[in-house]
């Protein structure tokens, strides 16, 4: 069975995206649930996700384990996977990590682009890699089974997640900087040490992150997939498209702003260009992933091969992330003795 | 499979007490995890529960499902199910309902002795039954799988609650007032209407609600016992023992009182004997369920039935009650319509 995943969105949500979902054929997303909001702010968060879900039990139901996606599948529906963009969901408390989990969050970025209880964004002028809270809540992550997402961290907090996890860590939603030099997209330095610990690199749509930005071509995205595939490993890269359909420009202000500052912050935009950018005219909603399997086709890839970049390697990245570690009470027991 | 479980106990947990629930054979406890306390105040008691979990994996271990009863069984440790003996743990918010269920709330009292936002307390003047927040959260419990306990409540209120509640209630723990007449004990209007709608009474040790106090016979339980399984049905009744085993007296008066006076309020007990009364002669602690067990067999019952009120009466109760209503979805198209 092939399925398709994406790996970071965070749309305006909609009965008519989850429709645009089930008609692009999509089996399972990885939603952004929360950016710099409190515990119970993103509780708050989870019961309108939890309203969804019961408004629309024939589109959608939330993801828990990767055996959700054969489900979708067999029930013509979408699975959702939350995610938080920023550890603000745990606060100050490392019991939140278990919480969450509970609650069903998989995935979560030790920091959005500023300095983080845990690490450093890749927007700080010096990056200290993992804090002393850092590395134990990324410890209680591979404990539990919460993936440890570093799309928006800083080149060394970056390379000690991955030295530090003693599971595989995601880069949802960014591109190579090699392609396209932005503070967001990450080095071949980074991308090959994530492909040997056996991590997973989720390509971004956002324009910001394309080389042309909204302008870029398909192809030109697609020629970038297939040199990645070279660097990192066939079985390492899937999409995170970072599709933010339908959100007013309100949202990309929270999202760079949050409560951290009272002045503007423009991120990856600018004084002139706030807002959100136009997507490319090949990927516009969910409806839109059939073209990027063919651009990937066209770029001479195996059809095998661009199954695996399309949803297999998520699956995969799924089945061995979200479960409990498996040696967790012997590791526990030897690290009490 | 005769299984034991005991209906609510709220220790002062320890290693020591999870290993006397060993010695005792106890396959599941329903633990009451907070009283006054906000939601946030609870998470961090599931929290402490977590550490507990990951500390003692071979003693215990969260239940969920009453396949964990079971499997408890099987694996030689005990399952816990988590419950509340006051709705404060939801705010004002029925989104919580299920936000708590998925952690793993598996009964709810809607009231504590005292009037809450969702019905009346047995302490209070005057009984106004379920208030209009009160109906909106049965249904919300009903539709997720969590019970409605109605242990502390008011005569009225609780007889709406039987009539509200789609599912069977419990009342997990107490005794009937015709044996010993206590404002914690219920009605035989109430334990008949329990019984005939498919309702669970959890018969309490506690000695404030014993004819006799501390000094209550065997006998004289385990005769009652037998005298109330005619009342209601042998299907209706189980222990729910209010066990408070090792608590500081600080702690009755944390239940008693909580945040919402400044006084001293001493429930059931006095200001000449505020804190916990001794327990009777014949249980101190899980290792004594076998005690109970005996002499129920000596008032004469048989041993199927004996086994019912021991836990297989809970078991059954537990496979009906904890999961999702089974036509929720279309009941909720129905009243959509």
């Amino acid at each position: 069975m092939s399925v398709l995943i994406d790996g970071l969105q965070y749309a305006n949500w909609s009965e008519k995206i989850f429709r645009q979902m089930r008609d692009g054929g999509v089996d399972a997303v990885h939603v952004t649930i929360t950016y710099h909001e409190t515990f119970r702010e993103t509780v708050l968060n989870i019961e309108r996700w939890n309203r969804w879900f019961e408004q629309f039990p024939d589109l959608i139901f939330q993801g828990r384990t990767a055996a959700d996606v054969a489900l979708a599948r067999r029930t013509g529906r979408t699975a959702i996977f939350f995610g938080s963009q920023n550890p603000s969901c745990i606060e100050d408390d490392i019991g939140l990590v278990e919480i969450l989990h509970s609650l069903g969050l998989r995935f979560m970025q030790l920091t959005y682009n500023n300095q983080s209880l845990l690490a450093t964004g890749c927007y700080e002028a010096e990056d200290t890699g993992l804090t002393r809270m850092g590395r134990e809540v990324v410890a209680e992550m591979n404990r539990v089974g919460l993936v440890v997402d570093m799309s928006h961290s800083g080149e060394r907090s970056t390379l000690d997640a991955i030295r530090y996890s003693t599971r595989p860590i995601a880069i949802t939603h960014a591109n190579p900087a090699s392609w396209h030099p932005a503070l967001r997209n990450k080095s071949d330095t980074v991308l090959r040490a994530l492909g040997e610990s056996g991590g997973m690199l989720g390509f971004s749509v956002y324009p910001h992150h394309l080389k042309d930005g909204s302008g870029c071509s398909l192809q030109s995205f697609c020629d970038m997939i297939a040199r990645s595939v070279d660097l990192m490993g066939v079985g390492h890269v899937g999409i995170g498209t970072d599709l933010c359909q339908d959100q007013p420009d309100s949202i990309v202000e929270w999202m760079r702003v949050g409560r951290w500052t009272k002045r503007l912050d423009y991120g990856e935009g600018s004084a002139s260009a706030p807002g959100f950018p136009a997507m490319p005219e090949w990927f516009g909603d969910n409806r839109d992933f059939g073209r990027i399997a063919s651009g990937l086709r066209a770029t001479g890839m195996a059809e095998a091969d661009a199954a695996a970049v399309m949803g297999n390697n998520w699956l995969r990245f799924f089945e061995e992330s979200f479960g409990p570690a498996r040696s967790g009470v012997n590791e526990q027991k030897a690290a009490a003795q």
